[in-house]
């Protein structure tokens, strides 16, 4: 509806995504996938039922639980395709980054070890892969973030999809196995308690969600992505920011013998995601961390409330971790020697499922999050 | 060139995929990939290198291998909804077989057992997702092939991809990942001898390779896709039966106690991926398989010799299993108990790295298949 957001409040579904439409295949789905769960038997393993409905799958194949996941990029090579156009460089080595980190920062969610990512490359057509430079780029920046993240590159796909792929177009994803090992190391189902600290990892940018809302504004400024958002940052360079890679410090973590008792990846429904755990609990934000520039820039321009922005996009906080805590502080310290900055943002309580953002004076409610 | 293309000889590079585009990216991708195993030391595991150029990539993680790949189902999806329009039904039960039969056919070639498979369903806007009658045929024969390869649907993704992925399309993958238990089951290397039987499984029709060719052939067809190559059935229905699932043999001759010293699964550049071992070795075959009609159908219509043919497509035959000479008949037997039928086909002779299918006169050398 271009007509109506020319001007005025620019929701996530006025941007162009209905889950109404999405959300009956998604049950269905869900629940023919749950089905298959007892096909594990004939191999003597069995599924981690809990995992159903977290951001990755788990498998009890014995010496180790079993992660695995697949993760698409979504719309964000618009951007970066836009910003080549007008910049004349190409922006696919970030590009590369925010689509690793889209399945790796899901896959430690249940306190997995990433070990191996592929590759998953579907253009318009093979004219996409003529572009050397932006393969080159494309190719380096995915090397770079499996190194970071410390994981094996096992290979992938790079078909041509004329028909199906928009020419010029390339849909990106990346698929993810891992090991929770020890086994303790599991963070899905009842570890989360009350009384648990609430740690929040910075955010880079928008990350890898938000992307159509972003887009969309473009049409309202006279100098689209290349409006100054701050000096010397353009809006177009600012969204382009990789995505923070969260996989080192979950590891750092491990290796100083904390173990998160819940993760929560900020991706899209924004700080609803927090509501994630299943568990009847509270909880209460007292610290809020810095809205990042690209976002407060996304938020005044799109004129949403803070509810609506903090229920969108990630503003700032990119990644939770609940911890004991006593282990709160030393989790910040282990994430800032990581180069992420963190912030014990707050607890959680016994009480009626809701999430209170304090400084803000914003609540959500169980209703407000529905992803199971 | 659609002039050239309306009459005469049809090759797959005529179809549209442009494979000198591709094969750079390909390349410095692989050494890129191959550079990040070192990774796997800050584990405390390894790669088994051997799998790298294999179908899929494999890491030793103590008690057993962990086996993972992605893949991609090509265009297939583009003959399943001109065939809707068609006939008013959807075939995306089929499609969906086919998507998981690129992973697991792909994943059990190094003696991995399928435990988990994701779904990538990539479409053009949320509106696919609002077609009910499609919708749920993706997912009950998503179902469906998931319990006939005994492994756990683990979830995936259900992007609207507006802008990426044309309005009315649906970008369709899947990633599996498995175990290769006991590890002596590892078919990638040093098993593969002189003196080994090539047993071929059957192919259910062109499976999901060779679309581009296959769709460019409706052009000359004056009834398309409703052109009928046998009685009662049309090009298009024949095009749209269900790539066979082959993890049912792997996992009976598991069972039987026959380990396979090497497979190959027949899809994109057909019976050369028999050449696919990287050792100095020849492949004679004296046995081939009956051609599938639809197959024969486009090597006519398409007017390509044996040699041509027999390069693209799979010709009838959809999976080659090497074992030992002795398990030979036994192989073939298990086969058939799944409901596919199987033939010892060929041998494995010291020589010249060759494939010499002796019933046809052609001889593919070792110029004729780069994969790594």
């Amino acid at each position: 509806m271009p007509g109506d957001a020319a001007t005025g409040t620019l929701s996530y579904e006025q941007a162009g995504v209905n889950y109404d439409l999405i959300d009956p295949l998604k049950v269905t789905a869900q629940r023919a996938a749950a089905s298959t769960a007892s096909q594990l038997a004939h191999h003597g393993f069995t599924e981690v039922a809990a995992s159903r409905g977290e951001s990755a799958y788990v498998v009890d194949v014995g010496p180790f639980y079993l992660a695995s996941i697949v993760e698409c990029l979504g719309t964000k090579t618009l951007v970066a395709d836009e910003m080549a156009r007008l910049t004349g460089k190409s922006w696919y080595d970030a590009i590369a980054q925010d689509t690793i980190a889209m399945a790796i920062n899901d896959l430690i969610t249940v306190g997995a070890t990433p070990l191996v990512v592929q590759a998953y490359w579907a253009a318009g057509g093979s004219d996409w892969f003529g572009d050397d430079q932006r393969s080159q780029a494309l190719v380096a920046g995915w090397k770079r973030a499996c190194e970071v993240c410390q994981v094996a590159w096992g290979g992938g796909e790079t078909p041509a999809l004329a028909g199906i792929v928009e020419e010029g177009r390339i849909d990106l994803a990346a698929s993810c196995t891992g090991l929770i090992n020890p086994k303790e190391r599991l963070s899905v189902g009842d570890k989360l308690a009350a009384g648990d600290a609430i740690v929040l990892l910075a955010s880079s940018g928008i990350h890898a969600n938000g992307l159509s809302l972003a887009r969309k504004l473009v049409e309202r400024l006279p100098d689209g992505y290349l409006t100054e958002i701050a000096p010397g940052l353009t809006y177009g360079a600012a969204l382009l920011a990789p995505t923070t890679l969260y996989s080192p410090v979950t590891e750092a973590l491990f290796k100083a013998g904390i173990t998160p008792h819940y993760c929560a990846n900020i991706t899209g429904h924004g700080w609803r995601k927090l509501l994630r755990h299943p568990a009847e609990l509270s909880y209460r934000i007292h610290t809020v961390p810095p809205v990042t520039p690209v976002l407060r820039f996304i938020q005044q321009q799109a004129q949403q409330d803070d509810r609506e922005a903090y229920s969108t996009l990630n503003m700032g906080a990119g990644f939770a971790i609940f911890v004991a805590a006593e282990d709160a502080e030393r989790t910040v310290e282990i994430a800032r020697a990581q180069g992420i900055a963190a912030w014990v943002a707050g607890e959680v309580e016994a009480g009626a499922k809701r999430l209170q953002i304090e400084p803000l004076d914003i609540e959500f409610g169980n209703d407000d999050l529905q992803l199971r």
